[in-house]
Order: C-alpha cells, then structure tokens, then sequence
C-alpha cells in the first residue's frame, strides 16, 4: 500500500462503519461516464439502457491465496487487475466495457483504509477505460479476501466475435507480448522466499519492472479493439490470453472445429522475459504457453487482412488455421512440430 | 442433500474433472428462456439483446458461516435461495428479471456431486422464475464456499420504481407476511445445539415446516410485481425486505426524505411464526422488523390506490408516509409510537 501515505497510518475495524456508511463512503469517488448508465450505486439494482445494441456480460472470481497473494499485491492494484481481466473478457467478443459490480467479501484482518485501496484501484481502472462502476455488495468473510467482478459491456450484434468462427487459412494473431506476467510471478515469488529467510534483505526489482508490472497491474487490449476497429477488421474468432496461448489455442479449435499451426519463431517476447527465463532455466516457450494472466488478444482474421495485420502496431501473426482438428502444431525452431496440449491454469489442481 | 439419491454417494473429486471439463459438466442442463439470450455459456461473455427496453443489474455474494451454514442448508436449496435473492432485488425496481451470471469458488472439501447440486438449485430457480443462466466463473477457495451472483433484468424506462419516490400520505404496503425466516433460523440453529449434544436426535420440523421453508428455500415476489401491473399501480418507492423491515424503511426514508408512521397491528405474521415467538419468548415484532431475509417487498403508493391495495392478495397496508423525515414511528398496540431504528443484519458486526 506504498501509494496513498496519507492514509497509511490510519486503521478504522470495519465493524466501526457498518455496511451501509462503508458502502456510502466508498462509492462517494465514482463518476459515471456512459450515458447509458441511468443509476448507478445506491438502489436494489443499477438501471442501464441499451439501443439497439447487445448487452455483452461476464463475470470472474479473485479468491486471495489462490488468484493473489497480498505479500507482493498491493491492495490498490487487485482493484485495478481485478476491473482489467473482466474488461479484457469484453474486448475479446469485439466490445466495449460499460459497466461493473462488484462483490467483495472479506475478513476482520481488513480496515476501512484497506477496503478503501481496493475501491480506489476499481475506480482508477474504471476513469482509465472509461466504464462506470455501479453497484455490487460488501460482506465479510470468515478467511481471506474474495473479489468477484461483473462486467457488462456493448457490441454491435453484427460486430460480435465469438470463439466459435475461425476458418481454415484464417491467419492467427496475438496482441503485445506474450509470458511476462508468469515471468514477473517467478520473480515475486523468489523475492518473497528471499524476504522470508531474511527479513533485511531489499529487494532490487527494477530490471524486472515491466515483467512484474505485468504481473500486478496488466492492462487490457481497448487500444487493439480500435485499432481492429478502425481497420474495418472483425476478427472471426477471438479469446484473450487468462491461461496461457496453448488452452486458448485449444478453445478456439474446439469451438471452431478446426486445427492450427502455430510457429515457435513468431511468438513476440520481451526482453525482461527472455532474460528471466534464461535465469530460471526456462524456455521462454512455457512461459508463453502455460503461463496465462497475460491478458493479450489471441485472434484469428481472413487472410485477405495480411497486409494489415502485419503493420499493425503491436499485432504479431503467429501462424494459421488449418481444416484437420486434430492438427494442433507448434513449429519449433529447429522445425520439429510440436502438438500443443493445455497445461494452463486449473485452479482445481 | 437428500434430494438426489443417486447422486449421494458419488464423490468425484473437484480435480479429477478440471475447471473446463467441470464447466461442460454442470452447465449441459441449462436451458435458454428469453429471446433476449442471444449467447449464453461459453464465450468470454454472454450476448444479451434489449429494444426499447432498460437492463437492471443486481449483485449478492454469499459466504459460507456468514450468511449460511451447510449443517442446515442443503446445497441445492443454497443455489436456489442465491438466485431467489437475486431476483427479488431486480422485483424490487418493478422489472424483470431475465439473465444471471455466477461465481463460485469452492475449497476442496466439496466434490463435483456437490457444485453439481448447488447448480440444480440455480437451475430450478431460473426455470421457476423464466431466467436464463448465462455464465459465470468456478474457481477454488481455500477454505469453504462463496456464491456471488449477478443478475441482469429489464424494466420499461418510465414504470421503473427506485426508493427515493415516496410522498407524504403515500400508504405503505408489504407483500405476505414478515418475521418466517428468522423463526425458521432459530428453529434450525436449536436443532443444530441438540444434533451436537445428542447426535441421535430426530429432529421434528413438522410444525415449523413453513418457517424453515421460508428460510431455506425463499420465494421472490413475482406475483406482487404482476398484480401491480395487472392493476395499473406504479410504486412511488420500493425495497425488498433482505435485512428487516426497520432498515428497509429506513432507506426509503433517506432516499425519499420523507418520515414515516406504521401501526404494529397491521404487519402481516403467519401463524408458525407468531407461535415460535412465543416459544423463544421474543416479541414477534422484533422478528419482522430486525430479522431479515423474508424477501417480501415494502412499496409505497398513492392513496388513490387504497382500495385496489385493500383488496389485493397478498398485499398489507401498514401504514402511511409522513413529511417530517425525522418522524419514524411505529405506533403499537398500547398506542405508544415507538422510534424506529435500523438494528438489521449487519455482516461486519
């Protein structure tokens, strides 16, 4: 919580507010930005009004100790992170966030100042992509912190992608790069076993700030939303990267029924990344593959779109859609093909 | 669980299928209502279509040993009463409710039988009520069970009723009767000290078999908000009664800044009710004004209503808004007015 010093020293029990002056206190810094939202915070429910446009919702869960750990995640950027998966979720069918609500549960351990933080960070998402956050619950729980997010969003129906529309020949894309948020995990990780055995020891995070901003405080992909946009480009199937490119790989082939190949040399890379799985031991490939919470776009478009997509900023093509669905490719460098299988995230495991 | 024999002695654990298997496992009996379900499970957001009309958006999380013990509540009825509470916030604007979203997140005590019954209990709720499940997130927890449901419901614009309308001369109405599903509570908390006391104790709920009901397996107020529009009647104000009528009268008088009288002989009680009040020795007032979770909706409504509210099922006048907001009574049997104040449920007390 090194953001707000004012605010640092002071710790007020929840218990000392109540639901209801909690709620009052920290909605009073929400603004509304979408003439769409009609009322927000404050009623049994939140009015919003659509014209013929599609209303696009999802929903996801953030449970501490198993999403995050509050060691190396300040409290104001799991606000942030929490907005940003579920924007994400929304570019990925080619639309437009409006709205959240937002559940929070959580324990005694939490003050007023630190449910405050968290509020502060949705809010800060929320100016910063232009959605308006109107309503949710507050609760407690017993142990630990849980978030759950619910984000609606617009699209026009014509305009929607699906995961279900990849053709073969259908050129594969990605957004950004790939790896850097597992990549900046690893190293919060070893940073907090450092910290652990010695509790003096200061840790230099700077040549790894990209890769550990990327880890605590991601961004989603509005910018390749428009740039799609502007392009006349509708992707024809589209999903963005929670859990590695292999398992959203296999989601786009199964729900398009089609295979693909995909080309170890075209996977975009920072630098911090290619340096950090170089110290862990690790292909760079696992990271990209298995990593997950990069929240970049993974796409695919007609091939008529080449020229395009290929001096499109921060687009990469990574390969191709093919008809057989069993065809599941990674071409390696040294021209083996590799068969992709999802070893992503899975809670349950 | 005796609902499902069956399925009783399965236990699959959460691991063995996967959250993606999982996913497809607990969703394939999901059936789709509303022409408005343009795309349900399985894309990175559902796709809901509106004309002309206005989305409410309601959320409600609840957490395992706060707002529910698994030692009395089934997990099916869990599942229906987190849909139940969810619809009657979207009834409580004078909409409908159309679509809903859900996050679970579950510790490893629980098994695929087990997500797989609170999932019937969302089922049978939405089929009940003509709601459309269409997403969500199942995810791990490290320590018990934690439902956050988001709904989505649509209104006409002009006909929604929010709680700030109400009027000085406003009658005050409920739906059904207050206080059963706090009876029924602390009838299942005695039962839950004498199973531990004496574990071959058959508990006999016969005689409170409406009050346990009540609050178990909740129903929402559908019907009211169908009469009320059968009859022309638009609310000035209403609320749904979640956390006692005392709290819910309270916000209707903040947010309309208008007082309040209502009359201790008019609220409705069943007779299980009145008759575990006087086994605990509790005033059953205290049951509907402070006990909360009966689900009933409180309106307000112009006097020109008054005899189409008198004749109408399942609707009680009692008593009238006030224009001293200051002015908070309820006036009991003896004729004392007796100030009203919030001592409702509140999670972080």
């Amino acid at each position: 919580m090194p953001e707000d010093k004012n605010n640092y020293n002071k710790k007020t029990p929840l218990s000392e507010l109540g639901e209801f002056k909690l709620i009052d206190h920290i909605t009073k810094n929400i603004s509304i930005h979408n003439s769409s939202t009609i009322k927000g915070v404050g009623d049994d429910a939140a009015v919003i009004k659509y014209n013929n446009k599609s209303t696009l919702v999802s929903c996801d869960m953030l449970v501490e100790n198993v999403h995050f750990d509050l060691i190396y995640c300040p409290l104001k950027h799991l606000g942030y992170k929490a907005a940003i998966v579920n924007f994400s979720d929304i570019y990925a069918m080619n639309g437009h966030p409006k709205q959240i609500v937002v559940g929070i549960a959580l324990s005694n351990k939490f003050t007023v100042e630190s449910v405050e933080e968290i509020y502060e960070g949705f809010i800060m998402a929320c100016n910063k992509y232009g959605v308006d956050f109107v309503g949710g619950d507050t609760t407690t729980s017993p142990q630990g912190l849980i978030i759950s997010v619910t984000v609606i969003g617009e699209a026009e129906e014509d305009k929607i992608v699906y995961r279900k529309g990849a053709k073969p020949y259908d050129l594969i894309c990605v957004s950004g790069d790939l790896g850097a948020a597992y990549a900046g995990l690893l190293v919060l990780k070893r940073e907090q076993q450092t910290f652990i055995a010695n509790p003096n020891h200061q840790p230099d995070l700077n040549p790894y700030n990209y890769i550990v901003e990327r880890q605590l405080k991601p961004e989603a992909r509005k910018d390749t939303i428009e740039q799609l946009n502007k392009n006349k480009i509708i992707p024809t199937s589209m999903i963005d990267i929670s859990d590695g490119l292999a398992s959203e790989l296999l989601h786009i082939s199964k729900n398009s029924n089609v295979g693909f190949k995909i080309f170890e040399d075209k996977i975009p890379f920072d630098t911090q990344t290619l340096d950090t799985a170089e110290e862990f031991a690790i292909t760079p490939l696992t990271f990209a593959l298995n990593g997950g919470e990069d929240y970049e776009l993974l796409f695919t478009a007609d091939i008529k779109h080449h020229d395009l997509l290929k001096n499109m900023q921060n687009v990469h093509i990574i390969g191709h859609i093919v008809s057989d669905v069993n065809e599941k490719d990674l071409i390696s460098n040294s021209g083996l093909a590799i068969d992709i299988k999802a070893q992503g995230w899975d809670s349950f495991n």
